[in-house]
């Protein structure tokens, strides 16, 4: 299954016999202060910034967040948005829970992005949804509803099943919903990671759909974080995740290199030019 | 399937549902000068360190490999495997291809150490099986035969059935052979990795035998090999592979991250213990 993201410029294909595709997730003002403050103060040298280090580092496409307390959404997300098209050609992936921020910004948008996210809640299937009909864009949808996050893969991939029928009624097809099987950190329960590995291969089987991750929750609490989240990458990608919404100066590398190992880089150029712009010149350890 | 290998004082059990199992590769002389000198020279202390520190960094077993051009391996074999047996607890791998050194080696040695290794070729079968089964130990099985190394997965899996078929006829019992499936590099063979990790899923599908990897091979000729060395191993760790002849310094914490994240790690106290033992202490990132 092929699912296709544009910007004016560039398209961006994610399916699992292509690329892994690399979602910076670095405009995003969570637990990033700097970029908070930028927000607030309109100071878009630094939002763009952001931008262009990513797509430097790898990101295919980019998350665009502005959910700073305080700050009217409807107002700001279409214009940051608009700003960081400016100076990337890159897709974005529009990051809010907001639908009428996300139709504003759609409305101001050219080509296809991707919206971030619906999950199984009622009130979330029935306010993002029929933004996303509307627009003709692609939905990432998390498998959590009223319920919350369920600690088990069957669970999960049940309530896939009702984002994807309940997008399928309004005509929304599946290669337009990207599933995210959510990860929460091994540190607090050590089946977690597990969990969302066998939620990742049971919607491989089932539904053949694109499949997201939010890469570096994983690692929450844990020591050495790269070397586990570099660990979850592989082992994710392995069984069948297409995309993530990651770090690309950290990760790009090693997702480059399971590209390769997985056969899906032809004589390793992807992976050898990845290194040669990005690598000081060094000895092969 | 469980595979028990033992030295005098101490067991290592190999299978699907324990932690990953490091045999530590650095007792090989091939592209190790100081080594092959040390092992021509009989500077045995130089051979106690590297038993050591491999053992230190976290390898359950080590290989001994004593292959120099010109060195009476019949001889030399067992009088490293027992200078190493005597500075650490960890059951050996011995690795050779000559049937009379392993034999000389296995009368020599307490426990039950791992024999590296046999393949589908008659000569190896009719030489190494036998004295697998007079000692009792267990025996790495490689998939290549007279025809060289197969590069399709289903050829590979034939040759591990004949060595299973083999070894059961004299005897030996599945959990007693592990299958190496081979990998080749990447930089040569853009599909080199791909089939094994194909191998590996057929095999553990197929015999839930215990699975080997040669685990830095594939890496060989490309620019930041420990990237793509680590997510080699995360890759076949998730499809079934059960332990590997590696470097334990480079690799370990990869190898401990990848079983939290499969589940085989409760509470992470395995990745956390070691974290703690071989890290400076800094700021988790």
């Amino acid at each position: 299954m092929e699912t296709t993201l544009k910007s004016e410029k560039k398209e961006v294909k994610i399916s699992f016999d292509a690329p892994f595709v690399i979602i910076g997730e670095k405009i995003n003002p969570t637990g990033r202060k700097k970029l908070a403050a930028a927000l607030t103060e309109g100071d878009d040298d630094y939002v763009r910034q952001l931008a262009i280090s990513q797509v430097e580092a790898g990101a295919d496409i980019l998350d665009v967040n502005v959910g700073v307390p305080g700050l009217d959404e409807v107002a700001v997300l279409p214009k940051v948005a608009r700003l960081v098209s400016e100076v990337v050609e890159a897709p974005l992936c529009l990051d809010s829970a907001n639908h009428k921020a996300l139709a504003a910004a759609l409305a101001d948008l050219p080509g296809k992005p991707l919206v971030n996210s619906v999950n199984g809640e009622e009130k979330s299937l029935g306010a993002v949804l029929p933004v996303v009909k509307e627009f003709g864009v692609s939905v990432i949808g998390l498998t959590m509803d009223d319920s919350g996050i369920p600690n088990d893969a069957e669970t999960r991939v049940a309530i896939a099943e009702k984002i994807l029928e309940r997008a399928a009624r309004l005509g929304i097809p599946a290669n337009d919903v990207v599933i995210d099987p959510l990860v929460l950190t091994v540190g607090a329960d050590s089946m977690a990671a597990a969990i969302t590995l066998q939620t990742i291969q049971l919607l491989r089987q089932e539904f053949s759909v694109n499949i997201n991750l939010g890469a570096s929750n994983v690692s929450f609490g844990l020591p050495d974080r790269h070397t586990v989240n570099q660990a979850f990458l592989s082992l994710a990608m392995g069984v069948g995740a297409t995309c993530a919404i990651t770090d690309p100066i950290k990760l790009a590398s090693t997702i480059r290199a399971t590209d390769l190992l997985m056969g899906r880089d032809t004589y390793g150029a992807r992976y050898i030019g990845y290194w040669r712009e990005h690598q000081p010149p060094k000895e092969a350890a």
